[in-house]
């Protein structure tokens, strides 16, 4: 049994990507910000449907061609795969814990 | 976008599973309980793995040939397919809200 929100990185200079579970098509991250956000070039565009929740802290997920979606403890979206999208902001105070399925 | 502690149902006399996410052999679930555990007899034996995280409350698994896991927020497992299980125990105070992501 392991916690989440346990055995956090020390070191964050940049995003924290850890994978929790990975079989086939199908993989669970953990991934830890703190204050980081995506590059201002650019848009990550996946090739997977991504699943997404905030577990502690606050982020701001922008999508192409929609709007900002401001993210706190226990939000989540899903983000379909080719949607252009990118991590506008995180909080810089404390670390922002998210949980992705890549499906 | 939603929140997973949010609209928690206001009947609980049985625990209540609400799937998030459906695709292929992929099933994610949120399930709400209150002081529910597994029948006294019994034991689930799933078809396919099962990774589970306690978002909120308190609860104890128990593996049979194994021992009981006493799960608090943030803590997750999982329980390979065939793995005898059962939920012992819910806290009875408050909602324990559950991640689980079947695969």
């Amino acid at each position: 049994m392991t916690n989440i929100f346990q055995c956090l990185p020390k070191h964050l200079d940049e995003e924290v990507f850890e994978t929790l579970l990975q079989k086939g098509d199908l993989k669970v991250e953990r991934i830890i910000s703190k204050g980081h956000a995506s590059p201002t070039t650019g848009w990550y565009d996946q090739v997977q449907d991504e699943w997404v929740m905030v577990l502690q802290g606050e982020a701001i997920i922008t999508l192409k061609d929609d709007k900002d979606y401001a993210l706190g403890s226990g939000d989540y979206m899903t983000i379909p795969a080719h949607t252009k999208h990118k991590v506008t902001w995180t909080i810089p105070e404390k670390e922002t814990i998210w949980l992705a399925i890549h499906y």
